[in-house]
Order: structure tokens, then C-alpha cells, then sequence
């Protein structure tokens, strides 16, 4: 069996703690929660995408450059970036669905058209070329065509692991060439794109090839940052990630995206040469990034105007921005911390952000998005234009999210479990398989809604298999073969250490009470109000299950009164909660300082939030005023 | 001696209940609190935005045009407009400062220049003649032609009633009429643009001139908007004000100023036509507005992206937008509305937006500005671009704040007082002098400082005065002549009729306690928080007068203690109030829903919002979290 390894493989000398497990060592079961996921993207997410970048006009302008069509330049300057994730997407799901001709012929026509649209030099960016061409590399603070030769290394990534497309890995391997010519000298231009994301792209170039010149200037990129080289934008040079030295910077700031990419590239630059400040920087930034500035969600970034973080504990609930693609970048940063320390917190977040932003974002059927993903549509919104819809819309004007989804969930099992040389790690749990060198580990478990995981563990040797025991969990307890283990959480792992030849079950028992959640109380913006959860998953209040009549605005919940399951169709865990409808006292938007109205009565039904926008359209909340406030 | 009118004249068949005493019939005494405001204006604010035309280069753009300079054209594509403002500013001080020769010799030498710019067809706009002749009239959906002609009509008008400027009113005309020729017929090219403000203008040179084709054409512009026949914005045709007829409206929408120049337009043709119907949507919009979309301070405008009202009750006080021009244009709405009706609620809002949003916006000096007006900056707010700075500015890239704020401030006298059949009705309360044709009114206070209000009044034959008793105000009471009268307040004024042939001294004492006041419970963004008002004012707590060791955001404040007054430097009323400093229970950003940490007393002191920023930069904010909220 040919081994394809997934996204982030550290070289061997890397100073990471753990090691991805290849990703045809993990398969996920189909009727599992990840299982089903995979499949709706496989079925659903990716072949949109396919769809829409024709419907968008992005492989037409391609095919412009290529000599294949004629016609206008259409869509966003960075287009390209669409079709580049939609072929890496492909790629990481050839390794699942080897077979798939359909999808097969896509990565090999598309390569073909890129090979085609490639410059004699190895350019390749179709609006710069159609558009442009005299300003090739002049805007680099506008222009995205960094940022758009990082996408498309990254979809050859994928296929030289998927060992799909080799066409498209020559094609980018041209264009990283023309790059590192073009900017790997020190007295050439300054590598600097205001758009990041090629940094980590071409240190994972480097891993699939060994070719030293791309890890240095990756490198390099990451020194030539912060000193306001990049022509300022109106929004400052934060927007660009340009303001600080990233030596220096101890705050996340400016374009959530922007930023985070660069810090999964920082890690990356990190571990495969030993900077051990480098990775420091990440950590610091790290701290501020989820201790002041994330919705409970996993969402970052609380400003639609620059698309930014926003100010320390700045997190409105209904002017959330928390772009899809952030969230999905927060997962790939948060990996990348968790394999270079093993810390636990680093997939904690990772699990808060796929369960609850990322999986929120996309519709039940696959093929509906949200770009902002609030945590309160607030009764009256006008969800008139792309900005801040009411609903998932097909497709957008800046479609950076949808492909971004299909390549991240196409190699999800990528992300879930990791090997060290004490064993293996599991992160993430659903039911599946993971096979590691030292042993073989079978999953099963209805995990995000029941906290029960039984694991089948065989392995010729002794090896440790350490379990993730989530923050969110406040009680474990294990059976080894129906025998109570008294383990305790190490470091956020219970680790069984123990010879497996003889094979082993393993039920690891997470209880997953509903938890009533509240914000530091710097976070104005939920001030006496309360979140349900429960295990991963946050949970939120939808119009389809208030009475017609009550305004969600109006609804309060007792935090004290216990929280049960319901049914709600399509839902595999609903709850319940005892709550109240406060009528407005009047009209008057200020008054005097007053108590409130009396309360009628009211049984509040609660649904995962990431399920949200798949009934009737209406407003919905995840943080609920409390009926002891107001 | 001549008479000046001020702006809003409306003609004698229009359907106004009430009608502006002359611009040369009101002076606010130097030593009040609005005549140190315009006095301020007059040496601080004008002059610097005189100046501000020559660094920006606005006047240059012009000299372009006319021959006078060479080189490109800089700034913003309406820059033109700055330059209108200011002059229409200089008109209104010429009627108060007729002897300065300076402002005069501006006036006329940038009328002049004006005449050289213009085209011999009336075209004047520097931006379309220097840099995109072929597109003259072409792309009014983001031109702002008709906006800035609009602007440079509005000045001629001031000329006109001020009686300067000659030159000036005669280049408008041109303008003026080239519209029309323009658009003005039915089958000619849509009489709109993606920013409205020429409508109101149209009408005041109407009034002025009294040639109706620039009425007809007025309310052309008005019944043509709403059918969405203006390309298409990147935020929707919300956002242009073209999404809904005015007359289906009922709601407040999109781009705030957009709408509020619109809405003055509106009341401006309804009044003019005896338009029932147009006037009657004007109303429901300001229910809306008002009822649902206005911070505490009269701001309006929750979002930065698209400069939009938001939804209904998201009113965000760390990221309230408020820009300055809307509260400008909120100030002359309401001014058109209270005209209209007489009814004193038009007048409670114009007065909230001029001393707390539009005061706030303006340094101590008059020489800095805030373009966006938050009711809280947030403990290490990133200050670092002029989209939401930390403190106000000098200048802005878009600059139509600044000078809106000189010509609003230099015509503020024409806010105050009206006459009808009955008599004189004072809105506004300011040392000063209103004289009318019935009679003459002084008037000693210190007001918004202090509720009493004592006022001389003389008049060959008997009238009615109408004393405005505001909304916040609950206790009232009137002596004439040391006497008690028992006059209850009748639709918002204190009304006296008498004969006043022999002089009569009148105090009218409006209670002004400390207010705590609470916002509408579905206002999310200050839930459990409270605010102190005095008077017309709003109070705010500012970093400046903490511990420096005290962050912000852990202050409370006991709602149910007595609010006293205080001293504080340069601040004639301040207030101190009982609170607690709530130490963060740890750094989570989530936890378990618990109580807070035990508190330390402190004693808080608030000062009035717009006087914040005037000391040492730092942390603001108007809601202050309650002791019993958490």
C-alpha cells in the first residue's frame, strides 16, 4: 500500500513534539460524525466548487491567459486562489476516493489549463497577466499574487502526497523557482505580499521536495515583515501584518486571515530550523488570540470594516465577523502548535473551532455558506447584501470560503491523531480507524453527542496510547478490557501505557453534562447573559422554536434551573431550559433606571449552533440574557 | 438693518407650523455656552479649516482646473465639497462678524476661483474635469456630483442670505440651472445620485430665488429614488437610499447621512408642496430611527463597513460608528421636523444630538476632531488608523466632518427660536438675545449647567411665548415677576400669554437632577449597564479620572446610590457616583457560569461625554456595568 501522508509533515529534523499519522492511516466510519462530514464534502462541498468556478467565470480566466477563450477578466483579482484550493481539495480526496474519474479528470484538465496559462518564466496569475501586466510583482501590498502562488504550491503539496497531478506539481514547482529567483536575494526585492499564506506553502514545499531555497526564503518572508515596507493600506499597516516585527508582536492584530496564516507559517519556519524565538512569538500570540479575542465559538475576529480581531474582549455577538476562512486558519495554526509542544490546549481550540465556526458555516446539504459567522441574527436584520446575509448563500463575490471548506474537510483525518515515540495520540474523536507503525486503533463512539468512545487497540509492542481528555471535561474514567483504570488527565491526556498484543478495549467515558457558560466580564458584549453547552458543541436559540409571537430579543433563561434533553427533528441532541418573555416596558429606547417587566413563562429549546439556518430563517442567539439580569 | 435669514427658510404658502426667527434676530451672549461655542468655531474651527483646504489640497484641485497650477489632482474625488462647507460656513459668520476682512477676502477670492473652474455650461467639479471628463454625469451612483453641487448651492444660499459672495451665488445659479437643463425633464437622463444632499439645497435656492424648476426638480429627485436604478453598490441599494420608494419606506436604512440628508430633502418638498404623503413616511422613518436606531449621546450609526444605521437596537457602544455628519444632519432634520409640526419631541432630539454627539466631536480648542463618536474606547484599543482613533484628529483623508461641523456651528443661532400666529417659541436655551417681531427676549442662564433660565421680555402688543420644556426634565416651574404661575407644560412648552408692553423678567426652572438612566432591554451591546445624564448632557468615565492601576472594564457602579457633584479642572459640572472595582476572576475567557469576584469600593467621577479626550488620552465609557449585574 502506497502511504500518503496529509497536510504538515515535518522534515525528520523538525523540533516538533508529535507527528501526524499518514493520512490513509486514519479513515474515518461512514456513519461516524467526521465520517459524515467528509462524505457531504466529498458529495456535496467539492463538486459546488468544481461548479462554481465555472459559474464564477475563475477557470475562464485561465483559459483567457491560456489562449483558450476570449473575453473580459471577471471576478476578484485573486481568483486563481479559488481554483487552486478547489484542486487541492481534490487531491486530499483522490487519496479517500481513488476511483473517482470525475474528479480525477478535473485535477488533470485543470493542470493541464494552468500549465497552459503558465508564463514562459513560470508566471502564472491571470488577472496580473490579462489586467496587469505591466504591475507583475509592483502592488505586492494589493495584488495577492503571493498569496495566490502559496495556494497553488499548496494544491501541488497535495498532490504529490495524494500522488495525483504531477503536471500541477511541475507547474508549481515553476513557480515557486520564478519566486525564489525573484526575491531570494537578499538585495533583490523585498518578499513581502500583504496577503500571507505563502509562507507556510512553501515550507511545505521544501518538506515534499528537500529543497532548501524555498524553507529560507520562507525564512526570509517572515523577517522582511513588520517593518512597514508594504505600501500602507487605508486601514494601517496592521491590516497588511506589517506593523511589528514578528519577533516582537505580543498582540494578534489587524485581518484575522491575514494574520493567522502568517502564524501558521511562523510555526512552520519555526520547527524545521530550531527558532526557538520565532516560536515563542507564536506563543505569545496565541495567548492574546484565545484569551481575549475569540467568540465561544471558536470564531475570531469581531470587525466586518477590516475584516480585523478587534480591541481585547471585543466580541459582539451580532456584529460577529469570524470569517469561515479564520476559523478554518485557526484549526491549521492550532495543528501546527500541537504537534511542535503536544500541548492539549492547542486541540482544545482546534476542537472548538471545527465543531462549532467552522461546521456552522456550511448548510446541511454541503452546498450553502457563511462567510460571517455571527452568534446572534438579531430579529429585524436586513440580510439584504453578502456582507451579513440572513441566511448561507451559495456562493460569494469573494469566494475565498467555500474552496477553503473543501480542501480543509477533505483532509480532516489529517488533523486527529499524531505519533510520538511513546505511542499515539488521539486528538479527535469519531468513529474510524487509525493505523500507526506501532498499532492499530478501531473507534467507536456517537462523539460530539455522547461522551463514550470504545477503542479497539492491538499493536505488536508496547506503545502508549495517550487520549485527549478535553478542557470542557471535568470527569473521565476509563475501562481497559471492562476493567475501571484509575487514571487521571496527564497534561490533558490519559495515557495508557501497556503492551496491546493481545489486542484491548478501551471505553473512554467523558461526561458531557450541559454547561451553562458565561464570558469574562470584560466581554461587554454578553454581559448577564448565558451560553449552553454541551461537550464540544455550543449550543443557541433559534425563531423556529419560540412561539411565533415572542421576539427573541425578549426571552430570558434561568441559569440556575436544570437543563434537559428534547426532541427536535434532525437533531440528534436538543435541550431544554426553563426560561421567561420579558414584554419591552414601553417604546422609549432610554428611561430611567427601573426594574423590568413581569415575565410570563417560557420553555426554551436549544440546538447546536454549528445546525442553525437549516429550518424556517429567523433570528437566533447563543448568548441568552439571564433572568436575574434583565 | 438688513435682515439675514438663516438656513431653512420656508416660503410663506408652505405648510410649517412654525417659522425661523432671522439669523440677525438671535445672538447667543459671549459668555453663554453656546456663544463660546461659536466663538470658539469662529477663531478655533473656521480658520483651521480654511487652512485645512490649502494642505489638503482642495483648493488646489480647483486651481487645477482653472488654469492657476499644474500637477494631479489629490484627495477624495469629492473634495470640492470641503471647500463648499467651508465657504457656506464663512457666509453664516459674515452676518455675525461683518468686519472681517479676512473671511470676506476668502469668501470672494474662492468665489472667484470657482467662476474660473467652472465650465461655460455651468460645469463645476474638479475631480470629473481633471480626471474623468468622459464620465461627466456617468457613474452618479459613486460620482457624488450632484451631492457636491448640492454642497456649493447650499453655500451660495448662505451668500445670498448673508449677503455676500455675489459671485458665488451666481456660479451656484449656473450650477444650479445646468441641472435642471440636465435633468430636469421627464425623458431626459435620472435625477439621482448614490449620495443625496442636493435635494434640500434645490429647495433653499428655491426659496431664495423662488424659480420653482429647481423645486420640481427636487422632488423629482425624490419620487425617481427607490427603484433601484442606481448601479448596484457593493453593500446593496440600501446603501445608496434606493432600495425602497420614500413613500412605501418605513424604516431607516443604509448609509446614515445618505438617508438623513435625504430625509431633510423630504421635509423640504413636503412642506413646499403640501405633500402630506411624503411628509407622513418622514415621520415613520424618524419613529424608526429614534425609537430603535439613536445611541444615548443622539449618534447614529452602529457600523463602520458600510456606514450603516444596523439593525433595530444593535446600537454597540464600543463600536458605534456615530459619524460627526450624521449627527449634524440629524440636528438638521429634526429642525425641519420641529418646523413642520411645532411638536417639542423633534426639538428633545435635536438638542440631545448638538450637546452630546456633535459636541463630543470637537477637541477643547476646536482644532481636532472625531469623524466616528464611540460611547466607550476600550482598555488597549488599537488607535493606530483613522477609521476608530483613539483620540481626535486634526484631519481626516475624507474630511466632510469638520467644515459641516463650521457651518452648523456658524448658523447655530438659526436653531433656536421661532414665531407663529401666537407668538415666539424658544428650543434652545442660551445666554442671548432673540428678537422678533412681536417682541424681545434676554436671557440669563447657564444652561445646560444649570436649569434656570431667566429671560427679559418686552412687546408692544400681547404674544405668546413658548418655553420648550425638555423630555428629560420632570419638574418645571415658572415665576413672572417673582411670581409664581401654575402653568402646566402643554405639548412640550411652558406657554405664557400676556401683555408684555411693560417688561416683564420670567425664570423657568427645569429640575435637573442626576438621571441613572437604562436603555431599551433589547439594546444587547449594554445589557446590566448603566449611564448618568444631567440635563441635555450625558455623562461618561474616563481612564483620567481612575487609579491608573484600575482597569476600566472591572469598574461598577451601585445604580441605587446618590450621584453628587464633584470637582474636576475645566469641567463646570462633574459627577461622583458609589462603585466597586471587580478584579477578573482569572484569565478565561468562558467558564462556568458563578458569581464574580468579591469587589473593592471606589468612588467613581464622571464628566460630561463631550468633554472627553480632552486630557491625558485613555479609556472612555458612557455604559458603566451595574454592581448588581456582574
Amino acid at each position: 500500500m502506497t502511504t500518503h501522508q496529509g497536510p504538515v509533515q515535518p522534515t525528520p529534523t523538525a523540533t516538533t513534539a508529535l507527528r501526524p499519522v499518514a493520512l490513509d492511516g486514519v479513515a474515518f466510519a461512514a456513519d461516524g460524525f467526521l465520517g459524515r462530514w467528509q462524505r457531504r464534502n466529498a458529495t456535496g462541498t467539492l463538486p459546488h466548487c468544481v461548479e462554481q468556478l465555472e459559474v464564477s467565470g475563475a477557470l475562464d480566466n485561465l483559459r483567457l491567459v491560456a489562449g483558450e477563450t476570449t473575453g473580459e477578466f471577471r471576478n476578484m483579482w485573486f481568483a486563481d486562489s479559488d481554483v487552486h484550493k478547489t484542486l487541492e481539495a481534490a487531491a486530499w480526496q483522490l487519496t479517500s476516493d481513488p476511483n473517482d474519474e470525475r474528479l480525477r479528470a478535473f485535477v488533470d484538465t485543470t493542470a493541464e489549463l494552468l500549465a497552459k496559462a503558465q508564463g514562459d518564466d513560470g508566471y502564472l496569475n491571470s488577472y496580473y497577466t490579462a489586467v496587469k501586466p505591466d504591475l507583475r510583482w509592483q502592488e505586492l501590498h494589493y495584488s495577492h499574487e503571493l498569496y495566490v502562488a502559496g495556494h497553488l504550491i499548496q494544491a501541488a503539496v497535495a498532490a504529490a502526497r495524494a500522488g495525483v497531478g504531477a503536471e500541477l506539481v511541475a507547474v508549481a514547482r515553476r513557480v515557486a523557482d520564478l519566486v525564489v529567483d525573484h526575491f531570494g536575494t537578499p538585495d533583490g526585492p523585498t518578499p513581502l505580499d500583504g496577503h500571507p499564506g505563502i509562507e507556510t506553502a512553501l515550507v511545505e514545499l521544501y518538506r515534499v521536495t528537500g529543497h532548501r531555497p524555498y524553507l529560507d526564503l520562507a525564512r526570509r518572508m517572515l523577517d522582511a515583515r513588520g517593518h512597514g515596507l508594504l505600501d500602507g493600506d487605508r486601514f494601517g499597516s496592521s491590516y497588511l501584518v506589517d506593523h511589528v516585527p514578528l519577533r516582537e508582536a505580543d498582540e494578534v492584530a489587524g485581518h484575522v486571515v491575514r494574520q493567522l496564516y502568517l502564524l501558521a507559517g511562523m510555526v512552520d519556519v519555526a520547527v524545521e530550523t530550531g527558532d526557538d524565538e520565532l516560536f515563542d512569538a507564536a506563543r505569545r500570540l496565541w495567548d492574546d488570540a484565545f484569551g481575549r479575542k475569540t467568540y465561544l465559538t471558536g470564531a475570531q475576529g469581531s470587525r466586518h470594516r477590516d475584516e480585523a480581531f478587534g480591541d481585547p474582549y471585543e466580541l459582539p455577538a451580532d456584529r460577529a465577523y469570524g470569517e469561515t476562512c479564520a476559523a478554518i486558519a485557526s484549526v491549521q495554526w492550532n495543528w501546527r502548535m500541537l504537534l511542535a509542544t503536544g500541548e492539549s490546549r492547542y486541540a482544545d481550540e482546534l476542537e472548538r473551532a471545527l465543531y462549532n465556526a467552522v461546521a456552522g458555516s456550511t448548510s446541511s446539504d454541503g452546498t450553502r455558506f457563511f462567510y460571517a459567522n455571527p452568534l446572534h441574527l438579531r430579529t429585524g436584520h436586513d440580510g439584504s447584501h453578502e456582507d451579513a446575509p440572513s441566511q448561507r448563500l451559495p456562493w460569494y463575490a469573494c469566494a475565498c470560503c467555500p474552496p477553503n471548506l473543501a480542501r480543509l474537510v477533505a483532509s480532516l483525518h489529517g488533523y486527529t491523531a499524531t505519533t510520538d515515540d511513546t505511542g499515539v495520540q488521539l486528538h479527535l474523536y469519531s468513529a474510524g480507524t487509525v493505523r500507526a507503525d506501532v498499532g492499530e486503533i478501531v473507534t467507536r463512539t456517537e462523539y460530539p453527542w455522547d461522551g463514550r468512545v470504545e477503542l479497539d487497540v492491538t499493536g505488536p509492542a508496547p506503545f502508549t496510547l495517550a487520549l485527549r481528555v478535553p478542557d470542557w471535561c471535568a470527569e473521565v474514567s476509563v475501562l481497559v478490557d471492562g476493567v475501571p483504570v484509575d487514571v487521571r488527565p496527564d497534561r490533558g491526556y490519559v495515557r495508557l501505557h501497556r503492551d496491546w498484543s493481545a489486542g484491548a478495549t478501551v471505553a473512554l467515558d467523558l461526561a458531557m453534562p450541559v454547561r451553562v457558560v458565561t464570558a469574562h466580564p470584560r466581554v461587554d458584549a454578553v454581559r448577564g447573559c448565558v451560553a449552553l453547552a454541551r461537550g464540544p458543541l455550543v449550543y443557541c436559540v433559534e425563531q423556529a422554536d419560540l412561539p411565533a409571537d415572542v421576539v427573541l430579543e425578549d426571552v430570558r433563561i434561568d441559569p440556575t434551573a436544570t437543563v434537559t434533553r428534547t426532541d427536535v427533528p434532525d437533531v440528534p441532541v436538543a435541550l431544554t431550559a426553563r426560561g421567561t418573555v420579558v414584554p419591552p416596558d414601553g417604546d422609549a429606547l432610554y428611561r430611567t433606571h427601573a426594574s423590568e417587566n413581569a415575565a410570563a413563562a417560557l420553555t426554551l429549546t436549544a440546538i447546536p449552533y454549528f445546525l442553525w439556518d437549516n429550518r424556517s430563517p429567523g433570528p437566533m442567539r447563543v448568548w441568552i440574557p439571564t433572568t436575574t439580569t434583565g
